[in-house]
């Protein structure tokens, strides 16, 4: 199943309407009987926290100069960033090159600390199509990640939440700027899986429902140009596609 | 007026008393006529994000053999952190040395983006006591902070939320184990202050009512034991006591 959110809150996606729904699905929201347009779609998620991974692809650690991590490279977006399909990325005065890096994002349905690997399925909600949009001359500059991957309208995800992902090991993302293929990877490529994501993440901090992960970007990352349209498209999941804005003077 | 929150919601804090509320304090809550006990204290915050910010005190960058930054270093901890008043902090197993980072919490009462730093104060609800809590080997090894720094209970935050402090630039700030002094600082010894943080941060990511900031720690930051109490007091503020719990066996 597919499930969106709108203005007027969750709806399950079915033959292109939305089925409104009383609460969030992963917290058994039922359809009202209402329905909603899917044409104004906010981001589907309401995390308390966006986990991301930095280096989970070993081509892209390359591209990077950097060494491929041991363990899993935690970092975090502040919900701040989220934008839902259609939205416009809004580079800052302070950056020079805004990057566009596609992901496949990992939504939690169920609460969990110290979750064994075997038991990570149970604690996903679904996946969606995530963007985690850097500004590279900011994260270079700063070390930390946090400001150069913080601005606002940098964590796009969306469309929805597909609930019946085909399988987590072999999935294929593609990232395409004005519909030219940039990135392309598999889940089969990423040094730690999803279900090793969830379960590492979940012995440092206790996930809560709503909270998302983002499993990090193949190579292929590059400068976005005002007025260029990115696609982040998971086969089977959906096509997240976002506009990037035009740069405002300082 | 000093501003807590327990189980049945936030209260204020009046003559040893809780006097509940109907919603938070920075929504308008108004006091139902009920009391609460103040004996057990959840963190006074109900954060979007917590925006940390690194080596705001020179004798304290110094001691960590890194440069003093030429603009504020931001990070994030995420939610999952939070700690309140006399809860147990607890060492991963997969660390070897916790430390304490006594700070001044700043509580935002008021939604901004692009905040000047003239108006900063406008958007502060009040002023707390926090303890940056950073397992210190893994925050070296991974480099980014976000997983040294954001182990559940790594934000002990409170014991309440003071909004009328004395002052902003010139606040006293004592970190105490076991009631030894350990840190000692001054607002007024902080490389970037409270208003330019808040202005800083908002030109990055919109600020929203309940988020915190850590606005960092002064030199003295060291490993606490098992059983070792700690105390973050921000004078006129509040004094905020947690215990170190024992290492578990990995």
């Amino acid at each position: 199943m597919r499930f969106a959110r709108v203005r007027e809150g969750w709806v399950r996606v079915e033959g292109g309407q939305g089925l409104l729904l009383d609460d969030a699905p992963w917290r058994g929201g039922r359809e009202t009987g209402a329905t909603a347009e899917l044409s104004d779609l906010l981001a589907p998620v309401e995390p308390t926290k966006i986990i991301c991974v930095g280096r989970n692809y070993r081509a892209h650690a390359e591209e990077m100069g950097a060494e491929v991590p041991a363990e899993p490279l935690l970092f975090l977006k502040p919900p701040s960033s989220l934008l839902g399909q259609g939205g416009t990325i809004e580079p800052p005065a302070v950056s020079q090159r805004v990057d566009y890096e596609g992901e496949i994002g990992v939504v939690i349905g169920r609460r969990g600390r110290n979750i064994p690997e075997r038991q990570a399925r149970e604690h996903i909600f679904g996946l969606t199509c995530a963007n985690d949009v850097t500004a590279r001359d900011i994260q270079r500059a700063d070390v930390q990640f946090t400001r150069g991957k913080g601005f606002d309208t940098f964590c796009p995800v969306g469309p929805w939440i597909e609930t019946d992902a085909p399988s987590l090991d072999d999935l294929e993302l593609i990232t395409r700027v004005d519909a030219e293929v940039r990135q392309r990877g598999r889940t089969s490529q990423m040094i730690f899986g999803i279900e090793h994501l969830v379960a590492y993440i979940s012995a440092v901090m206790t996930l809560e429902p709503g909270d998302l992960i983002l499993t990090g970007t193949p190579e292929g990352v590059a400068p976005l140009q005002p007025g260029q349209r990115v696609e982040v498209e998971v086969v089977g999941i959906g096509t997240l596609c976002n506009v990037m804005g035009e740069r405002t003077v300082a």
